[in-house]
């Protein structure tokens, strides 16, 4: 579920691409692909995600808008890497819709906890948890991205009127579990072992979806 | 449910006691309370709550115990009046314990939703939680405060083998709920009304409880 810092979600560096010579756009340099996260971050960080267009980071970077989707191949690929998620939230929601319905309370807890477990998953979860307790502009951001990568497409399955509604109250508790595990540490649940934590907090979620 | 910075958990501040003249030990003076409450501070940072005596904290103070005794009627209302908690979590605990055990899961959430709900309480709050995750030293004396003062009655009266573990987890959809509702702003929690929350979370709580 974790993925390594350089990528993952980005195409492979194809070499230096030649630019394409329009006055005020430079040819793609040694850093591109850096320019254009950095870019991509303060467009994110000034207009919040959905305001964001592949085009205006493309202009803020020098660049062609061709040059950042032959490094991204998408807004949701650029936005990943700029904030430097420590997971890919698209497999995230692609794990938890993939397998039986009457399962998926389970499915749920189960990929989260595992993101949640790997040593170097955690250090950068915590991070990112902490980013967004203290930073409002983080948390918009957040919010933004998590809301259309994982918690949308889960709803969508849901297929019931208040989907939403039922899906952020679990996130209420996986973070909550994630806080108190990981970052507050309080007993026992900072020593429970994760058979037993999905075992106690399945039903819980299961309560949200039904 | 909040109070005020002043104090609600110390005696009331009975003027300018005498000293007891032993070499070393100051008399009250004029601000021996605050004097108090920063050498409080320290010793439940350097120590922990449990590890912190009165008498330790006398002494880091350079005042009598007595005099302490004088100001605050316990460990526990110096660690609340130290830490400028937003609450006094003994009348949480109270209050969550009074009334039928059948209601016990509604009571949580409504008690823990009340104190988050007013403005001064929330942003006292927020402040609070923003500290925990981001100060070790602040997780681990809070972790040991809540613990005693609300964890810890509330499972002796829940008189099942696992009630520690029960209520950690409770705990856990609440500060959940928390940072999703009041610090990320995660819709549509944000904007739900309050008695909708509470039908909707109660139930999880109950799983927790039963």
């Amino acid at each position: 579920m974790t993925r390594s810092a350089s990528g993952g979600t980005a195409k492979p560096d194809a070499g230096r691409p030649a630019g394409n010579g329009r006055p005020g756009r430079r040819p793609g340099g040694p850093d591109t692909r850096g320019e254009i996260l950095r870019a991509a971050r303060e467009s994110f960080a000034d207009k919040g995600f959905a305001a964001t267009s592949i085009r205006a980071i493309a202009r803020e970077a020098g660049v062609d808008a061709a040059l950042v989707h032959h490094y991204f191949d998408s807004k949701d690929s650029l936005f990943i890497e700029a904030m430097a998620l420590p997971i890919d939230p698209r497999q995230v929601a692609a794990g938890i819709l993939d397998g039986p319905r009457d399962e998926l309370g389970r499915r749920i807890v189960t990929i989260f906890l595992g993101v949640w477990e790997s040593d170097e998953g955690q250090q950068r979860m915590k991070a990112m948890l902490r980013s967004v307790v203290t930073s409002d502009e983080v948390a918009r951001l957040m919010r933004e991205g998590i809301t259309k990568m994982i918690l949308e497409p889960v709803s969508q399955v849901l297929g019931v009127p208040d989907a939403k509604l039922r899906v952020t109250l679990i996130a209420t508790q996986l973070i909550g579990l994630a806080l108190v595990r990981y970052v507050v540490e309080l007993e026992p649940v900072a020593s429970t072992d994760v058979a037993t934590l999905v075992d106690r907090i399945t039903p819980a979620i299961e309560q949200y979806l039904s």
